[in-house]
């Protein structure tokens, strides 16, 4: 996505938050394949379809057989049918796909290539939308970034601080890697914060910097949750999992266990600049922020949430024909 | 609910029955979540939706993440989202939310407080309708209500005997309840007949005597099934759970070894006023009623289940601006 | 069916496929049931009736009771619901009911009756679609017969291949039955090919060749599939279930072993006509048939599958008033 491209998206959602477009996508369907639960992603997408008059679609792996994603593969096994064949089939049916295909196979180098969703994009001839993997959550990072901008009105040089924070279990790098690359192209002072070990992959955080730079903006590291947060004007917060043991979530855990003041609370948002505070939901209350910011008037979380309608609904429009 | 109010809903339902009110909910939507299985409930108000122009997105456990429903609660276990954020987040998606919350968690002091239920009523923005408790199930009462009034004219005086019946799963007393309140606010003359043993809540009880009294009906509790019956016009069965032995379903089953003859056959009708029979469904056959009165032509119980989709129209007319 | 309802169906269905025909179920609800997984028929389905202005209720066994089949049967076991009574409520409810209900019981004498769809159909006051048994799979075969007929033009003498071929698992007979009859229908030359032991049911066989003697076509069977290949103008590959051995999975694989070569491959397709490879899906790459076949440019497997839609619009738009 270019700077330009975005700025086209958040304006259009933003023109179609202040005023229903009427029934643009009439007689339009967005398929939608969940291969695991979803609460926000699945209500905002059938809300904003049926606000623009078209309807959705929506299978979860129970309703469907197990699929095959390797090419070439002889299909003796248990999947019963290819990949390739749902995303060709599908297409005939419906005008966009969306896929969420977050599952983790124990190998950080395999679940980074994304090869769910790659392969329903390569073979669909209809727009596939990510709906969330491990490695991306662009439509999160979509809506977050319309959140801020509805605040902080221009975001270029506004610094923002990614932080990670404490959760029981590995949770995915998709909604970071998202909002940092978003965050980068929209020049923002980047200040990404986490424990030693808890490092994003290597590729998207090269590809930040220099888009933060390109931007006029920057990027920098941090393993100090208090540095991390003086003079922020967002604090964003979000567990996620360690690249390294991802195939180990015994271990990630017993780290975990030294870092539970990973935290936001009042105290730390004391040190910022005013922040928003923002995560992206399902939040683990007073574990990963307390109940007092969370529900305090710093807290743009709901916001966050109720902005997925309007972003999607201007991506549905530009996406379907 | 006043006796002014539901009579308004019941006109309006009748209203809404005879012709159909056009797309007045046009780009509205009501979020249901399913926490058990559900036929009517789903159906009935899917197609009111429907119907009138909106939209129903259905939700069930399997669809979500495990929600934690106690206020301030540290969440480090395997809850993934407080109930408080699932209801705020949906209040910005939907027009109103539907929640059936009818778990068993053997403890009936607990139960009858419809602590999940409340929660979501609690913390969401949009008016929240009970799809169902173990403690109330309003929605069937007003179908079953509305049958009545269709075939007896005025409810005022009328014989409703509730009675209870056999079944091998201990029930919920959802119906039950409800269908009790609303007969005494339309100022029956009710008779609630059941196995010693398997009392009502006693304050509904108490309040239900209370409103029958002030509308000029009576409501009297007796435990046996043949003098219920005697001269009933509305022979009402279903089942329901012992709430004292709530934490133990063998000991329910043994007691009701015993009270197999709790099921309405022909003999029994034949001892009423020609009355009508009722039942809410889902219905064990030949258990709790016998195919003959069941399939006979006083049984209204389809009837009841039609009317659900009208009366939940009128409500839905009702809640939703 | 008649030749005649036949032709008109599919006439409608190139119409509707032609040019789409407006709001003509607006407000109509199409109740479908779910007892195994699908892909093509609940998509195929829920896009036709939001098509023509209608909207679709799923439901799959999870979302509701289990259900008693059995007529008389005294209802003190797991069963919830009997199936008249879902039937007859959400009849009062819906405008048409879809039912997928393919399950085997183990003797094929019992699953040849189709119990489960025929006791929905007995009792529902709507008109029942049969969306797959293990017996017929009607919707899919009307949307071969349009694909052979946009390729073919006039069925009339065209030689069709039925081709059993090799999957890990036993399947069910539906389509390879309703295919066989509505070729037969068309007058097709025939050809019903499978490995000894894989013989279809006898009487939809002797119905078979007699409806295409009737027609002016014929049916013959071959064990051979070269013999069967040879001159074909459609192939028509798929794998169906031994009803011998209809109650042993493992008996049945056993025998399989040794009918690997069953199998679609380029050598096979250079025997006929430059035949149309036709599958129903979801197919078992490199099992049934190779990917350098089903990706060829003669495979119409995506056609099939895009022509369930229309022919459905087609059938709803006669079924519902």
């Amino acid at each position: 996505m270019t700077r330009h491209q975005l700025d086209d998206l958040l304006d259009l959602a933003t023109r179609v938050k202040g005023k229903r477009p009427g029934q643009v996508l009439g007689g339009k369907t967005l398929g939608m394949l969940f291969f695991q639960p979803s609460l926000r992603t699945r209500v905002s997408f059938e809300v904003a379809m049926q606000q623009l008059g078209g309807h959705c679609i929506n299978l979860s792996a129970d309703d469907m057989y197990e699929l095959e994603p390797s090419e070439q593969a002889i299909m003796d096994g248990r999947a019963e049918e290819h990949v390739k064949d749902a995303a060709r089939t599908l297409s005939r049916y419906v005008d966009a796909l969306g896929v969420r295909a977050a599952a983790r196979t124990g190998t950080w180098t395999r679940d980074r290539q994304e090869l769910l969703l790659r392969s329903y994009a390569e073979h669909a001839s209809v727009p596939v939308i990510n709906l969330e993997t491990v490695f991306e959550h662009p439509c999160q990072a979509l809506g977050d970034v319309l959140t801020m901008r509805e605040n902080l009105v221009s975001l270029q040089g506004r610094k923002l601080t990614l932080l990670w924070c404490n959760h029981p279990e590995p949770k995915s790098l998709g909604p970071t890697h998202s909002v940092l690359q978003l965050a980068a192209l929209m020049g923002m002072e980047i200040t990404l914060a986490h424990p030693l070990g808890f490092e994003v992959d290597e590729e998207v955080l090269q590809r930040s910097k220099d888009a933060a730079a390109d931007a006029g903006g920057s990027l920098q590291v941090v393993n100090d949750r208090e540095v991390a947060a003086d003079g922020a004007e967002v604090l964003y917060a979000r567990s996620w999992g360690c690249t390294k043991y991802w195939d180990d979530a015994e271990r990630e855990a017993m780290v975990k266990r030294s870092l539970q003041d990973w935290r936001v609370d009042a105290e730390l948002m004391a040190r910022t600049n005013q922040a928003l505070l923002m995560h992206p939901l399902p939040v683990r209350r007073n574990v990963a922020a307390t109940d007092e910011v969370l529900d305090g008037d710093r807290s743009r979380i709901y916001d966050q949430a109720a902005n997925r309608a309007h972003v999607q609904k201007a991506l549905l429009m530009q996406l379907i024909k």
